[in-house]
């Protein structure tokens, strides 16, 4: 996955192995990359199916027209400028809610780091930025849930200050 | 709190103790009566403050503007019509993901009944209904994170098939 970084303005960037971090806003070209993140994945192998790309493009449409939603990536840029590739991604939704005084939530969901880029902090980075920006626009929590299977990254979340106060329930239809 | 049922078209209906259970769509008016039973609760007593009305409204604004949010009440209607009560809640939000092949998932929060109504089969009819439109509405999930504490809770979910597969984790901001 390579892609023209040209004027874009990214919203984070770090040091990494191999060049650059950017995170960015997701654009249409960048789906078949993200969707190589979410099938690689110990639970996600069997969930997706990128076979037939048009229920993801319905959904990029769907996240892409509501400001509600945020779509972000995260690209490595190599100092060569010889092409960047997608390494990460997340969702980012807010919430209006009656509860807890009327407040705004925040809410992540298929957060995935490519396998290679762990141990950098990148994921790390991402959810703080996903923090930052719950708190620039109102919210007064932030919320995901992950599967009880995923060990390590209970540990990330609760090292970035998450407590795993809730059970997450869920009911496949 | 009561209110005049007038033409409303209940969403689904049950007998109960004191005449018929009725599930709707919120009103501006039904909002004291949402706000005493989210304060009416071993966890929200603390979190609630009624006697500032006003980012309440702005949050009924919020998702009585959007139609991915449905936020729906239960009353109590008697058989002698001598008014009705409001004594049950839940907001049902349908959000866009791009994983599990791009479906959409739907969220409960903020699922209330009021004490003296438990029992009854009340919030298993309105969380069966959810499920329903939730499905007629193509979601392939339904979710929900209820704090651990709310052990009540856990099992009444868990009856109605949901599986406590995930950790819900909160970052309060």
């Amino acid at each position: 996955m390579t892609s023209n970084p040209g004027d874009r303005t990214a919203l984070l960037t770090l040091g990494v192995d191999g060049g650059t971090f950017r995170l960015r806003p997701a654009e249409r070209p960048d789906l078949p990359g993200i969707l190589r993140l979410l099938a690689d994945d110990q639970l996600g192998s069997s969930r997706e199916d990128a076979s037939d790309p048009a229920p993801y493009e319905e959904a990029f449409a769907a996240i892409d027209a509501d400001p509600a939603h945020l779509l972000l990536v995260g690209e490595v840029a190599p100092a060569d400028a010889s092409g960047t590739r997608l390494v990460a991604t997340f969702q980012l939704s807010f919430l209006p809610g009656l509860s807890r005084r009327g407040s705004w939530r925040a809410q992540l969901e298929a957060v995935r780091v490519s396998e290679d880029l762990r141990g950098q902090g990148v994921g790390a980075a991402m959810v703080e930025w996903a923090i930052e920006e719950s708190r620039r626009r109102g919210c007064s929590l932030v919320q995901l849930t992950t599967d009880k299977s995923r060990t390590a990254a209970h540990r990330f979340y609760d090292r970035l200050g998450f407590a795993a106060s809730h059970e997450g329930m869920k009911l496949v239809l």
